[in-house]
């Protein structure tokens, strides 16, 4: 809820009939990765064919749109808006015409030097249509694959250049392509579906086919995907990791598993650690709906404290064009989230939630909860406080707006006005994911960043 | 999920500044109650200005509309069809133009005498551009007006009339009523907020700005709404009152206080009830989201047992256009819930929701579930066996449609393939909601009908 | 171009098979009548369908509604706002419920005693859900029609109370009837073509289908049509009659036949009567396109002098967003209609055109003209100088409009800045057009109307 | 109107205030020259900024998207599709980013030797995004201009890689230059207006704004235009001319000026001289309309025989979805074009048109001038007869669809029923334009192509 915001989404299928709907499907099941833009691209006869458009899925790639793409294999995306600005042109699956080829890309992440890479191309006399990294991963693919058949060549020339964070779905006419850069910082696996095979950001969409999870793709690895088989294309030599620990946190389903780990698992091990950590004595734990609610339930079970839904939270309040000035809706700011009045009255509580970015929504939910009664209102979340800027996908670009820069938790709990406030650990966050931090980046709660980033330090153990 | 659908819902406003912004705000959070129309009628300078369209409340009342509504005293209405065939001529406001008043009706219900008051005004020489009977409710007050300058002795007139379920809110000119059948089938409550007074379908939207819920309607009770007080105009003689169960069980928002019973208090105690009723031995409880978590928290609670979310709810999934004939999509029509495997395998587990219309949803989530590993499934039902139609409001007309009226409790539990089935009792239910039997209608559970139905049996208690 | 603005359109079918297809392609045929709604309503199983919309013909009436529209017998509607707010609620046809029928009317004129017998109904508790005088006719159709069976009655008796003008095609069930007011003012004709009968606003229409155009509809007839004939209910009395003769000078097309008159040869003959009643020595004539083309030639013809088409139109510029404050736009207000250079300059030059409303695009007009080098301008108009307001189905209703309520013609002239400026006489009008005058309304024109009109003369020939 | 369809439309400003009014009024000005897409570019701060969309220059560039655009100096177009396939993608202008700036194009025409240069360049490892001629010539000109800072040059090199025809303007930055192909096959015209200069495809554009034509971009010029002055730099050594016929004879609008001749009197010219090539004794003249009028004109004057316009042309007539099977409409294919039977019946007339390319609308017009009672129609064409396709941006690709490669005259003739069929004489057309015919391309007459094309036969005074 008062989060970062989403990253994109993926999705590429090599299959024994035609693959759009399937694509379209799985681009739903990922809908909550970006909800900006979606495509899909496939290749039959030669051709590789692209419908793409702004909003939801089902908005962005109309009917008419999908009597386009018959083909057996495809790619599809669902875009966040990070690097690029924002409108049709920057929609994805990319494709231009290259050499003998035809070549589609969707890309979930942020090219750290791509401002460098599009320079030194430019010099050379070489034009880009729009303002996407995208665009590049491209260009250096074509450019790399002239003299050389090899796709796979290419593809791991154009690695050689970019840095950063990237997972890949590639066609180059009829051959798929699954990549993700050799720090794995975001998520992309392989699942076996009936008739196919397919890579996509998340786990949970290989479940909506009742698909089997075969593995997740390793950072680094390129696996080219058929309709009856993977080949990978390993790293030759290894590389320090840095997956985002936000993708746990936040950004992923709680239904999905990143790189063998379960995320709703993760979260309920953040709340139990969190109630190891910052215990409160209260009558209830209460959930911000909906990013929160694994959390809470971990917390609930672990201090041994009874579990409500105490927010109502209104699904139709989105986007509302009505400016708050008049004096009768100044009282309504708050109707996305509503507190249930006999639930909270009288009680001492727990809200959890997975992050503070500005810390307003929360300042409005604590008071909510006083004015309905509640008479402790104690805060605890489900991250470490942010005080770095992400450059590898996550639209978190200034530390401006990190309400940690300004204020010590001391102040933030002041802030929000609650009886106390309590963030994990970093400690706490790697144990309850489970893995070594050195696999994580963890860069935006320490400022230690696991790639040379101008201006930032860098993290000890990378290259 | 798997329980009947909305019904409408209606607000009206008076205030000392524009209330068409308020109204808006009130619509998209009784939005739950109707996604089919939208529309705002406001009076200013003698006239009275309606907009509205089809869909969501930001979709159906543009900015343009907007700017267009002034007035310190309007209507709104959010629509789910049940009367009247679907589209834009039966979105409601509806106003007309009658002798020296222009009339607007925001009408939530089912006037069950519609067919036989429409012959007979028809018969008159009068006429009906709609097939709604909302329409007629206009034509009634227009009529009783002639040769009464007093609006409440008109209302009163076209009361005597009608028969059904409704629940009013009625511009007059610049006068605002607010009215419930003496059934008191559908809710309708006033509220105090800053500036003005409100009737509206739910106490949430009050809440929304921070208003004070005044009381509940009466049944049969016209109320006339100003700025700075609310006129009553109670009825003469007492009545039996018939409120809709299904309001706390299923339709309202969990954060609505409905007759002085909080909805998420009810629905935690039907879980509790149905945990003494039909216990179970399992590892775990929970809920079909969203329909079924405070129903599922009250059985955890009182059961003793761990309350997971175990089911991850697709909020992207809606109307798509997709056919699923092709082999990749057949195995993905359950994409709308996927349950978290890790949190279900190897695992005894009760799954808790408010009602059955058909029982096909549950089949499918029971065999995702024991794919997913789950060793036992136990189904709970927190409202009684659906038989019989509603003619009140409620979108089951047909007894076709129920599954209960075909099957035994056995039958449906091996319909559905679960471990064991319980549904509240009808004792059960009206404990939970905590109000005599004879104050609710319960006839779609036991097909004793509070008025006068063609072919049905009448409840004994009811005139 | 410069003059009044369009009535409404109106066209009904009756064939062997369905005619919503026909309907829909007669509709276009007199779009030029209406291009701010259309509609259309057929009759099939004791249903009357109706689907219309805002826009031109193939905008208002979508593929998706065409295919909801099976029957054989329906009526259309092409709608120019002169009575009734403008909005989708005014479209035609407008269709009620009445006693044992449907009703369905596509209305062309205006009743001039709307607002009396709205009151008087309103009086009776009647409603009213829009502001067409088109729902009042309904209203009217609808009450005679009680205890009396006979459907030609109830029209004859709404008729009795109706003033003003009103050609109509009405569905009442399966049965059409096509009606012109006692006066005549608007135009209707009967047309055979294959399969079927058709009453519409143009004859045109009828040529469309290769049809025959059987007759035009007298004044005050009632006609009801069949798939293979036409019953005839003329008028008892007989009665002075009023056609509007800027239906021959700008409405109607001028392939159309009216009241057995064809309109371009009306407009050619206005035209030499022009050359004969104000000659000029001049090089050429033009006209303004496209209104002015049919009298242009008849003036060159009569006064042998050759014929240039030295205005080219922009067919694409219409309403366009663009605020014409900026300077280089400025310039810019012509861009609708530019002169031929080579064509005009050094040439002396008559335009003509049929009327004059304000005399604001004339000025422009002739301005340009100099520009582009021609030495003398000179105008003639095609009707007389427009003095008095339409009560009866143009939007010309406000003397205030009327330059020629405030200049003489040598005032006019001079605001025009032509080199003369010459207006054909109401005698001359009566002439070219070839029906006594008794038979026409030139009410705009000498301020003499055939109705009784609240505060404005009456013709002293009408009852 | 049974002619080839149009071409495209471009424009370049540069002025002392905003000009995006101005292009957006010059392109509806244009917008004859190409209905599919249009699009504006303009630059300020170091910016191009680009609003392009499907449709009318209203539908395509909305008022949001106008706030966008400012800047003193920019380019449109108006798109009618002759390379590339149909879409949003391929709409212009279209700009790219390169090295050290931005630069945009507006082209109309179409690169003869585009295949093998893009191959070239993909051989290279470039990559295109479009399937659209004018993508290569940003490609083009990023390329040379790497190494060389004068943008003139840049664009000289990549003028001598092309073939073909191609008009345009191009921002490089905040330059504006405007650019004709060596053989000046599509028509492009400087002009002075109030605060600055314009480039545009005809001086209409330029009349519209009062302003002054300059001259006409001379074949192979490249101009610069700034807000006060325009710098020429024209090719160095001569070049063989090919100016498109078409142009005067049907795309052009009549008040247009083309390589100083006006068009409507050419158009004139050539009905003059049809009349005396093929004199015929006759009543009437009529053209077809709109694209006939000016030509028949000619004719008639020449002839000395009346001049009527006896078509009725329906302007709303388009683009309608219903299928012409069912019996009633059967008859109704002719609805867009009626003639007026009181003018046609017992006369002998002419009809006179642009040019025949399938042949199909004359027969219907000729069968219904008969159907009317035309008692002999005789056909005049104001172009030879079309036997070979064009390559340079004008839609008539295929030999198959010119139904003069397959009859001889007196077999067109006889298809379209006419009593007489001639068309102008080549020689006579070129009389008509007055321009020597080595200036001229008229290869779609004559099958000799200015440039060297695969397997056509080239024009002996080319190079």
């Amino acid at each position: 809820m008062s989060g970062p915001k989403h990253s994109c989404g993926i999705v590429g299928i090599a299959a024994d009939s035609d693959v759009a709907d399937a694509i379209y499907t799985a681009l739903m099941v990922i809908q909550h990765r970006g909800q900006e833009s979606a495509g899909i691209s496939v290749f039959r006869d030669g051709t590789i064919t692209t419908v793409k458009g702004d909003g939801l899925v089902d908005r962005a790639i109309t009917k008419d749109g999908m009597s386009k793409l018959a083909g057996k294999v495809g790619i599809g995306h669902v875009r966040y808006a990070t690097t690029g600005s924002k409108g049709n042109e920057n929609a994805q699956p990319i494709a231009v015409k290259a050499y003998k080829a035809t070549i589609s890309v969707a890309h979930n992440g942020d090219i750290t030097n791509y401002p460098q890479l599009k320079e030194k191309y430019m010099a050379e006399g070489r034009t880009f249509l729009t303002d996407s990294d995208s665009e590049l991963i491209l260009t250096l693919i074509a450019k790399h694959r002239v003299g050389c058949d090899d796709e796979v060549a290419a593809i791991r020339a154009a690695m050689e250049e970019l840095d950063g964070a990237y997972s890949l779905v590639i066609l180059i006419n009829d051959r798929l392509f699954a990549i993700r850069d050799p720090y794995g910082f975001r998520p992309l696996c392989l699942g076996k579906v009936s008739g196919g095979y397919m890579a996509v950001s998340e786990s949970t969409a290989i479940d909506a086919f009742r698909g089997e999870l075969v593995r997740d793709i390793l950072p680094g690895e390129i696996c080219e995907i058929f309709k009856d088989r993977v080949e990978s294309h390993p790293m030759e030599r290894s590389h320090p990791h840095a997956r985002c620990m936000f993708e746990w946190v936040y950004f992923a389903r709680p239904d999905s598993v990143i790189d063998g780990i379960e995320v709703y698992q993760v979260r309920k091990n953040i709340g139990r650690i969190l109630a190891r950590e910052h215990p409160a004595d209260v009558d209830l734990v209460m959930p911000i709906p909906d990013s929160g609610r694994a959390h809470a339930i971990g917390f609930a079970l672990e201090a041994g404290i009874p579990y409500e839904e105490g927010f109502m939270k209104n699904r139709f309040v989105g986007r509302t064009f009505i400016l708050p000035e008049q004096k009768l809706r100044e009282a309504a700011v708050s109707n996305k989230m509503i507190p249930i009045k006999g639930t909270v009255a009288g009680k001492r509580i727990v809200i959890v939630d997975d992050s503070i970015v500005r810390g307003t929504t929360l300042k409005i939910l604590v008071s909510m909860l006083r004015d309905a009664g509640a008479t402790e209102v104690h805060v605890r979340i489900g991250s470490p406080p942010i005080i770095a800027p992400c450059y590898y996908g996550v639209d978190m670009k200034s530390r401006d707006q990190f309400v940690a820069t300004k204020l010590s938790v001391e102040g933030i709990r002041e802030l929000i006005g609650a009886d106390s406030l309590g963030y994990i650990s970093i400690d706490g966050l790697v144990e309850a994911i489970g893995m070594p931090a050195e696999e994580l980046c963890l860069a935006c709660t320490n400022g230690l960043y696991p790639t040379k980033i101008e201006n930032e330090a860098q993290r000890p153990s990378s290259d």
